[in-house]
């Protein structure tokens, strides 16, 4: 049975919607961040060096990464459905959102996230993460518009992705300046499983 | 022909690296950063509308993300090479390698960038980015123990993408504390096309 090792307020939770979508048995290890620091715990480290979740194990194999974690979870288990066909101008869409997702689009949003927590007066850090973060918005946004869903007009692995980007993004209070945004993350609600992952990541927080 | 949308002083280096590689016919168009304030110029935004470098065009698609782009270029031009066979447990750690590059591995080094750059004292920014960025590059440096390439003992596009990864603790002045890695900076440029991406990063500098 595959093992999702799970840490509460963390990208694990999508990991928890893309089980449910496809339908699979699986284990959850929860894991708690200390209450102080908001770091992770050591045992984390003993699944995995890095001590990050979402981390899977499944047929004998430790798999890191949400990207990567995404991508091999409907390759094996998909039949077909949550991405689009490999060799295919839509595939090629898709996996450019599986990398967008933690790589251009969290960055300046993290970034801009760490510096307001922090609070010190910065030379141009604030300023630069800002302008980063809302160019990356604005870009989601505009790539949004007329569309139910990333790519081909069905739920896949991208916009399940996605959705933690979307979640830093209402957290943040940005919902109401990006309508597509904001219809996008209704899109995403509408999905039963989508609230299942929500109330699992309730019960292990 | 393939077209790659070249900055200076960018992720972009090791796409030319990975051209050089496939030995394929391309062209690069290159661009300038602004030399105040190292920001990427608004012609680039008419290629992709997040003004970003790298982006291929190719078979009519324009594709942005470091990682998309060298999974699409492997699996369209490898011929089997630069990549483990699809379904293998390696292909699965080299898919992790893809997107550790630019997630996990990069944020922390950036922030600690970003955060030394900005020069102003910070509440707990600064040490948790040096936390983070260290964790990162002892989990790395064991990773290599023992081994030449990331994946099945020789040359693949988790190498490629990682190799950004290497110049950035180079630069940083950390290579003298992690043996593995500095052993692998070497291998990686006993590779005639490293120098060769190299040489046109400099001619387009």
């Amino acid at each position: 049975m595959i093992k999702l090792h799970h840490l509460n307020k963390s990208r694990s939770k999508r990991i928890i919607w893309l089980l449910e979508e496809l339908d699979l048995d699986y284990e959850i290890v929860a894991y708690q961040r200390n209450k102080d620091t908001f770091l992770a715990p050591d045992e984390l480290k003993q699944v995995h060096p890095l001590g990050k979740s979402p981390v899977i194990e499944d047929n004998g194999l430790v798999i890191a990464e949400s990207g990567a974690i995404t991508d091999y979870l409907i390759t094996q288990y998909g039949n077909g459905k949550f991405a689009p066909k490999s060799g295919t101008a839509e595939y090629i869409d898709y996996q450019q959102w599986l990398h967008f997702a933690e790589s251009s689009a969290i960055l300046p949003l993290l970034l801009k996230m760490f510096v307001a927590k922090d609070g010190a007066k910065t030379q141009f850090l604030e300023g630069y993460a800002d302008a980063e973060a809302a160019k990356i918005m604005s870009y989601f946004n505009s790539r949004l518009e007329g569309k139910r869903y990333l790519v081909n007009d069905t739920l896949t692995g991208a916009d399940i992705m996605m959705s933690f980007i979307v979640e830093i993004i209402k957290n943040a209070g940005q919902l109401a300046h990006f309508s597509h945004i904001a219809k996008y993350d209704e899109q995403l609600q509408s999905h039963e499983k989508y609230h299942t992952a929500d109330e699992l990541e309730a019960k292990y927080d």
